[in-house]
């Protein structure tokens, strides 16, 4: 068994409205950052999972993101798998 | 003025129990996916932001990040930064 390191980014999707990171935007002008515009906050999971191989670990990882981490109506995931010692 | 995209990553100290990683760790269980451990939630921020240079682009993220994104008592953070067309 190998082990893996996942990182995990769920962010909301393009269509939907992103009312907290609105609010940022609009912080930042308050905090003298007008050149910062179009925040939009999610989630970042890291995670550790033993597998037989990276295709295994992404499988398993798809199916964490799928069933837990992200809610596919109003999120989208990516991910990046790397071996650990 | 150039245009960059920042993509940040907020993540509760190691030192710092995250009970709501702490919590999926133990769903993850019950859904037959006992592989994945040691799952950590943070949060994964995007903005864009215009500057003259990356340095500049940099140090202003980063004085973002130190004022409103991250708390740094219990979080730290990390960020790339991409220019975009």
């Amino acid at each position: 068994m190998k082990k893996f390191l996942a990182e995990i980014d769920v962010m909301p999707k393009k269509e939907i409205l992103d009312p907290q990171g609105k609010a940022v935007t609009g912080s930042m002008k308050n905090l003298g950052l007008a050149e910062i515009q179009n925040v939009r906050i999610g989630k970042h999971v890291s995670l550790e999972i033993e597998a037989e191989s990276t295709e295994a670990a992404s499988e398993k990882v798809d199916q964490a993101c799928k069933s837990l981490l992200a809610n596919l109506i109003m999120e989208s995931y990516t991910f990046k798998l790397e071996e650990v010692a």
